[in-house]
């Protein structure tokens, strides 16, 4: 399916570049990257089904190649340390909740922040929203915090652009602890993981007061869970 | 991953049966099936990958890994038409709307009935629902017609169910002609394919009389359509 897109860059039915020829060239660059790990059609496969979920739900369509991207190096990150190819240093962590967009934010940006590296942290929700919560962002960027991946309240960049993602198998794969949170039982049940059960409230839809409650109440849990699994090397 | 599930067959977090053990078992028959076209490293993402995006929004657990395999071979099935190395027969035709609990249903099961054969058709949802909608598995049953996969509205057979599905890119890539029904712009656009949105009301929440006239409204359009890509030989 990428030997034909050079000559048609341009689909006649809607005006809008055809995706191809930048999902190709991130399958090219992800087939160096994962030589040895995993296939290129495997590759090419996570590249272009990252695209059309990520696309499902986006209202931004413009940012959907570059953000798909993202997603799938993630993806393939965690597939290559579910293999076993690639160690894990230090524990993963997945939050789920149903959007993606408030509470497994709020928690994943919480752990990378207070784990200093001891801890990966990867997020993603049952049902994704088009975007984060706004009201998340703001009440994130009130303690100096934007989402996991880095981003800033305020950032339209799609390189720093926190976004929802659907719950894929191959992160749920590569996590040690898998925190749900409002979700239910949507989240495939593997051996060998610890899984918890957060009762948080959904700040969706919530003011701002709300909000903050509810990532003041994440915070607390979030720390208890750093103390268990990454403890500073001063205890 | 599939080289530690045999001795822990029961997940102590759930009591629930490990998938891995019954979903190893697919990915085992349909790498014979798919010997020389899909690599068997694809084949079980895709497995895996169906399972988790059936069970993210399924309410009925216990159907999820038979509807996955369904769901997956079907998958896979795209992927060798559109690696071109199984040939299509017939034109393929991609409904989506965005629960893939109504409209695409309605349509996908009048076009494989007026069809008989002459186009083979898929649905596939932005957003899919738990379910497929009760009232509209009735108002197709009234005219005789069980959602596109055969399924009688009755059916409590996982074999026979039809279910709300994900829009995945194999199956848009794959398709000669996509049909879209209240979905925006949820599915990637690829050049050499037709695109058609129909505007067709959401029977969701509707009751029966409201559900027939859709019903109706999407038979005239699929018949339509039929005459257009797959007319009878006696034309």
């Amino acid at each position: 399916m990428s030997t034909d897109q050079a000559t048609v860059p341009v689909s006649t039915a809607t005006g809008l570049i055809d995706p191809r020829a930048v999902l190709d060239r991130h399958v090219d660059d992800l087939t160096t990257r994962f030589a040895g790990v995993v296939s290129r059609e495997t590759i090419e496969r996570i590249v272009f089904e990252s695209y059309t979920a990520l696309g499902r739900t986006a209202k931004v369509k413009t940012h959907v190649p570059v953000l798909a991207c993202r997603f799938a190096t993630e993806r393939l990150t965690a597939l290559a340390q579910a293999k076993g190819t690639w160690a894990k240093d230090v524990p993963e962590v997945l939050f789920v909740c149903v959007q993606n967009a408030g509470r497994s934010q709020i928690a994943a940006a919480y752990l990378a922040h207070l784990a200093k590296g001891r801890v990966h942290v990867r997020s993603a929700g049952s049902l994704p929203a088009a975007q984060v919560d706004p009201v998340v962002l703001q009440a994130l960027a009130e303690v100096g915090l934007g989402p996991a991946a880095g981003a800033g309240a305020a950032s339209t960049d799609p390189e720093e652009l926190a976004f929802p993602k659907p719950l894929t198998d191959d992160v749920v794969q590569a996590a040690d602890v898998v925190i749900t949170m409002g979700c239910g039982d949507a989240c495939p049940i593997y051996p060998g993981k610890r899984y918890l059960d957060w009762d948080v409230a959904d700040p969706a839809g919530q003011g701002l007061a709300v909000v903050r409650a509810i990532r003041d109440a994440i915070a607390r849990r979030v720390s208890a869970l750093v103390e268990e699994i990454a403890p500073t090397a001063a205890r």
